[in-house]
């Protein structure tokens, strides 16, 4: 048996363990589940006889050391930030080592020791990021074999509400960390380039920015712009390319809706509100208007956001509750961002037979013998259930794929990386097409943002 | 002889300089002026026989402390960051200090030692703060010793142009730190109370939700908000205060136009531009806006913040010649705000005749026996001439009189301390007046914000 130990038990792994436990037999694994809550950890062994759960909490140096070295390959499902010590402890033990989330850089730097120990440390190989790597690298080398040039690419993921579960104005539902959806988007200006020209967009004028996406038999989906587009130029090797544009994908109409909280300094998290455990959500929307003894807080803030008798906006807040001066916000030192959070997860919340949906869009744009062509690629996948969730699927089986292959030796290159290398993504793309995680490519004409090739 | 040591010999320093030189035979003071510049410190003693000027680098220790230990008073006129080794050295050598910058944290940490050794730290005693605090200081003390009870306090000031030297569209030019007006009110929320409700302003509405202000004689103005009015129900003593509102002054209709400036995203200082010494004004007004082949830069703007045809904030816009595309920013590794900075200072650098203006207004509501009172203070300075800037003598002339009334041990209190006690803002606001430095006191009814007691 070759023991794999899964470190963190959170709605990400189910997908991941089960594939693992469904495989097991087969692949002659033991799994080891560790996490903080030894209940929740046995829970998704449900009683499989190659699995256990053990308490584990990465920072007891000792229970950690103890869980890992009995290990050929640890998977990290903890947050990025605990990824570390982990880390560390596979290369003194020589174990191989996988992760779903970006490498930062200290994991880089224990690139050298990995390699001078054989270790595979795979990161960023779940859905984004992950699946975007392979897919958008999967037809990048294919154009670049037939001797085309890359000219545009532009890429875009969204964690959403399917359509039978969707009963709500704002077409939107927490299927993933509220917070990272609330503060989504701060801390600088989005940069990206288009035909050539940098771009920026500050974040007050993010969720206005939006771009259209037409996805076949899903209907129309809007997309702002992510951050950091810019760093994809290195790691696809795009480095003269004209366009690269990456972006976050919603139902049409929520980032101008968004936009609202935006405008009124809702999503600030760096500062606490006095008293915040005792206000209502009304007091809460009343702090970001001007202070008037005598209007209301509905009129002050129609006006301060210009939203007229007939805006469809109106209706999205109200369907919030936004405005009830009787229920509160019962956090204590709540910063403007989690206030709004706790508002929005009473409507947002997952209702029990609610399925989520992933969505993947790609643009390829590229040139051969001065022709211009486009492939555009999309994945839509829906959620079984609220245990198998899209995300968790989507998450989940490519790092239990990759931590299989990487078991058997199919993927060998030493190192710290990131599944771009055709030896990695097409294995495990082929392999995810039988859990219906399949892109559909279409030829479409080139237009790019410059179809006449207009200087300007 | 008592020996004065002035380090920093910049624009601000002028009429400090000056104060103590012609009163330097009178009070039996020489005057050390030292700077980077031994020919800037040379020039500002300007062959007086009890000045002279020293080459002094705050870095070089030797030098910092040979020419502390010989002083009897070191006033620091760098900013506020570079204090800490020369008050370090006052503490060791027993030497009072006086500045005109905020109380850092560190600084505060010195307190007791200062205590200990009899020696007085005097800061924030300059114009704002400074000037802001004695005269705020002087009306609150005066209604607490009538028996009133403080209910609102708004305090406003601006460094602005002088009527007669404006003219320019914005009705402003740099009469100070240029940067710190590009990136005024970044860092966090505008956080201030109004009739016992807190209120946040994000900064990227900062710039429209203005207040406005008569001044008898000049005119009208408008404040926006500071960052960190909250802070003075401590310093001040205003702990149940109903409405404490600081702000910055402008003439009326800047700030509404540099909210152009704010929402395209060019007061950013987070990130620099690529290749930035290379672009003109124009190519860097286009990073903002949304590709296009075809359309211009300046329809694209017209369209993004929606200016009309016939609104006035275009001329404001062609003004500064932002749509050039001849002119480049000529700066390496530029951020936005930099580069933003370089295109208003072609236009907003004070000509040699330019006069600069000060204006400070103060509110203080307050409550005697059930009955509500205003009292409205204001202060407008012009400078001289482009030396002895009206901020220049604001700054330094407060400065230079705690100097002299400290070495003269009429200020005597010790400690780390601002000029918030009788004893200390009484006899400097008595002498400023010589200095025509005077304030304009005005009983005018009590409003507030909420003047018939409506609950809302």
């Amino acid at each position: 048996m070759r023991n794999v130990l899964i470190i963190g038990a959170g709605r990400s792994a189910t997908s991941l363990i089960r594939y693992l436990l469904d495989k097991s037999d087969a692949e002659e694994l033991f799994i080891t589940i560790g996490d903080l809550s030894i209940t929740n950890a046995q829970k998704f062994t449900d009683g499989h006889p190659n699995g256990r759960g053990i308490l584990l909490d990465v920072f007891n140096e000792p229970q950690r050391r103890d869980a890992i070295k009995n290990s050929d390959l640890v998977i990290s499902m903890l947050p990025a930030r605990f990824h570390l010590e982990v880390a560390k402890d596979c290369i003194e033990f020589g174990i191989h080592m996988v992760t779903a989330s970006y490498v930062s850089d200290q994991m880089q730097l224990l690139d050298v020791k990995a390699k001078s120990k054989g270790l595979v440390f795979m990161n960023e190989i779940g859905l984004d990021p992950g699946i975007d790597h392979m897919s958008a690298m999967q037809v990048i080398d294919r154009i670049r074999a037939k001797g085309g040039k890359m000219l545009l690419f532009e890429s875009f993921t969204g964690g959403l509400i399917a359509p039978e579960s969707d009963d709500n104005l704002w077409h939107y539902k927490f299927t993933w960390n509220p917070r990272n959806v609330v503060t989504a988007g701060q801390g600088g200006a989005a940069e990206f380039i288009q035909e050539g020209t940098y771009k920026y967009i500050p974040y007050h004028r993010l969720f206005r920015r939006t771009e259209f996406l037409d996805v076949e038999g899903h209907g129309q989906f809007e997309a702002y712009a992510n951050r950091n587009s810019l760093k994809y130029r290195s790691i696809y090797g795009l480095k003269d390319i004209l366009t690269l544009y990456r972006g976050t994908i919603r139902r049409v109409g929520f980032s101008k809706a968004w936009n609202m909280f935006v405008q009124l300094g809702m999503t600030d998290d760096g500062y606490t509100i006095p008293n915040s455990e005792n206000l209502s959500y009304r007091d809460f929307v009343n702090l970001f208007l001007p202070y008037s003894p005598t209007d209301s807080v509905e009129l002050k803030l129609r006006h301060s956001l210009k939203i007229d008798q007939d805006d469809l906006m109106w209706g999205k807040l109200v369907e919030l509750d936004i405005f009830n001066s009787e229920k509160k916000l019962g956090i204590k030192d709540a910063t403007p961002a989690k206030a709004l959070q706790k508002i929005l997860e009473d409507k947002w919340t997952l209702a029990p037979h609610d399925k989520d949906m992933i969505v993947m869009y790609h643009k390829f744009g590229y040139e051969i013998d001065g022709k211009k062509y486009q492939i555009d690629s999309n994945m839509v996948i829906k959620g079984d259930d609220q245990t198998h969730t899209a995300m968790a699927k989507t998450v989940g089986i490519p790092v239990a794929i990759a931590a299989i292959k990487i078991l058997n030796e199919e993927i060998t290159t030493p190192g710290v990386q990131i599944p771009i290398k055709k030896e990695v993504y097409e294995p495990i793309l082929k392999e995810l097409e039988d859990y219906g995680i399949v892109f559909n490519e279409n030829d479409v004409p080139y237009l790019g943002y410059n179809p006449n090739n207009v200087s300007g």
